[in-house]
């Protein structure tokens, strides 16, 4: 399917503030694949399809679990706004043809995240979390890090999300959990590297 | 072995303030017991001997950890505060002879919590927590919590701890987190009840 498809089918499935939203993803995902070296075409396809499935309702996020064989069930115990980027990673690959692993990946883990995340994953999961018009507490120091240091940006937004969920008496998919011990241990690790630069 | 000899045991183990702490986590856990039902003498022998291997060195637990059958490994990859208790509970079944299955489940997930928490392990957790020289932020709300609802005493103990951890860029280790999701959904599935009372 061509660019201009693609973004038709976005656009029809979501939302105008979604879409608008999504835009703005694109735009942050780019200057950060330029930034960090990530490959522009794949950061700005991911971008775009990023969403696909989020505006989706609950049931039929739902059925799209109980029913492929590509989802851990244990989905279906946490937060519902983590369905649509599994979801939307399995639907755009069945209906619009994508078959980049390394997109599906930054799709389907964009709000969970995960260990060994990917430059791509990290870049989509970093634009989604601070594009412009984001107001989370703490998302300016997640920019400010973007500016120079990919892993830090993406380390304070798991911190973030982890710290939000907590406060509200949210559960926490375990997965979160592991992405950001994750990147704790690799920005641990890159410290003395760094240091003595 | 008789009382006098087990107090006698840990008094051995333990540093002066160490033992001091363990007289405090004693008496609290027999507060925490009497008020909410629990076996006072499992009480009473958990939280003697919670903190049994608390002052060993960092080696000898992990020796203990890498030799023993019947440790989950991933644990030497997170904070070495976690070790102390289920080597404890390895360590006084070995060499004090206590043989209360309760009783070493309450000292091995004393640090960590774990999901499906027992009465005597949520006592001993929290007398741990809440004992009256304990200065964390938020432990007063965990002892006024702890005058009604062991439950919820419970919980706010496990959010302050992640809370810590997270906000200090130290790993969590994933048993806690599923310590407290379990806390989550169990707290608010209680509320109708509760509030229909």
């Amino acid at each position: 399917m061509d660019r201009v498809k693609l973004v038709q089918a976005v656009e029809e499935q979501l939302t105008r503030s979604r879409f608008e939203h999504t835009k703005r993803v694109i735009a942050t995902a780019l200057t950060l694949a330029k930034r960090f070296g990530a490959d522009q075409e794949q950061a700005e396809l991911a971008a775009l399809l990023h969403d696909y499935c989020k505006c989706w309702p609950e049931e039929r996020l739902r059925e799209v679990i109980v029913t492929g064989d590509d989802f851990t069930q244990d989905l279906l115990q946490y937060n519902k706004e983590l369905w649509h980027a599994p979801v939307g990673a399995h639907i755009v690959k069945q209906d619009l043809g994508v078959v980049d692993k390394e997109v599906l990946d930054a799709i389907c883990y964009h709000t969970s995240g995960r260990p060994h995340m990917t430059l791509l994953d990290k870049v989509i999961f970093v634009a989604d979390y601070m594009e412009p018009a984001r107001r989370f507490p703490g998302v300016e120091e997640v920019r400010l890090l973007a500016e120079t240091d990919l892993d830090r940006a993406l380390l304070k937004s798991l911190d973030n999300t982890l710290l939000f969920l907590i406060q509200r008496g949210m559960t926490v998919y375990p997965l979160t959990l592991s992405a950001r011990n994750f990147m704790v241990d690799q920005v641990h690790q890159s410290k003395p590297k760094e240091e003595s630069l």
